[in-house]
């Protein structure tokens, strides 16, 4: 298959990338590296990529950004960074990328633990995680050409985390992303 | 208890108001009805009156428009007009409104079936209904002074559909208004 990674530059989309090109062909999408670059908070961004790009078999989206901090902090800008970034950048991704798909295609975006298991300074991140599940079982069903969408739920790997300097979310229910 | 209702005005707020009214004193909110007027998308509004209502133990927010349309037609701009509306106008309402309650009283935000069960026509409310519960999940573990937070899910009842025209949302677990 023809795969295009978004985000393939970072942590978790290159793990993706290394284990899908043994089996398929991979386009790499992401800000400033890969091999195309675009901004996901731009409609306009992808649909230029996507057409340089062609036909694809299937999307994956591991991009986004969300604000996280203590709560006392929030702001409605701290908020929109994410509804910016991870949640309207996917939604555009998909939004965008639905036509550039085979028949039978389909898109994975990425979610996040924290829709349903919140931790200290993640609400804005918990937020856009719930809106990306439930906009995933709302596009399911009227997606054309029996394209489909999936959302990857909890991507994080404990070993993933330790060199990016996070240390939010630590779970037994973590997996590597070679299981993903 | 003293209960400021935002939405007051709406089908579900005023249900919520006469249920409540019965035992707690209500102050009625909305955008152009009610005690007092705010619009919750502009966070200062809502602050402006809140600071007018004073301390209460209680709020509700029945209050959000969302788009509703065809998968075809949705574009980023009509996914905005929930996450500025029924998304960060709830949102608003607890950032703004918690300093105004006593302590250990509680938000109580409306959220909606489509979370969890999408229809056609629904995916962007979707995504603002996973929004919301996400948001209370993650905000409930850092609220200070034992303030409390919750989403009604369900609170469509199949009565109060059928005056306002709106027949999306028809199923056997709606509940009456007076049971929320």
């Amino acid at each position: 298959m023809r795969i295009i990674v978004i985000g393939a530059g970072g942590v978790l989309g290159k793990a993706v990338s290394v284990e899908l090109s043994v089996r398929h062909e991979i386009v790499g999408v992401g800000r400033t590296s890969g091999d195309f670059h675009a901004d996901m908070r731009e409609i306009t961004s992808l649909r230029t990529v996507f057409q340089k790009v062609g036909k694809a078999d299937a999307i994956v989206c591991t991009a986004g950004s969300v604000h996280f901090g203590p709560w006392a902090e929030l702001t409605p800008e701290k908020f929109d960074i994410g509804l910016r970034d991870k949640l309207m950048g996917q939604v555009n991704v998909v939004l965008a990328g639905q036509e550039f798909l085979n028949d039978g295609g389909s898109v994975t975006l990425t979610s996040g633990i924290l829709s349903e298991d919140p931790i200290r300074y993640g609400a804005a991140a918990s937020l856009v995680n719930g809106a990306l599940e439930s906009f995933v079982r709302g596009a399911a069903i009227e997606l054309a050409r029996e394209l489909r969408i999936n959302a990857s739920v909890r991507p994080s790997s404990k070993s993933r985390w330790v060199p990016s300097g996070h240390t939010f979310v630590v779970t037994s229910r973590c997996q590597p992303a070679t299981r993903l």
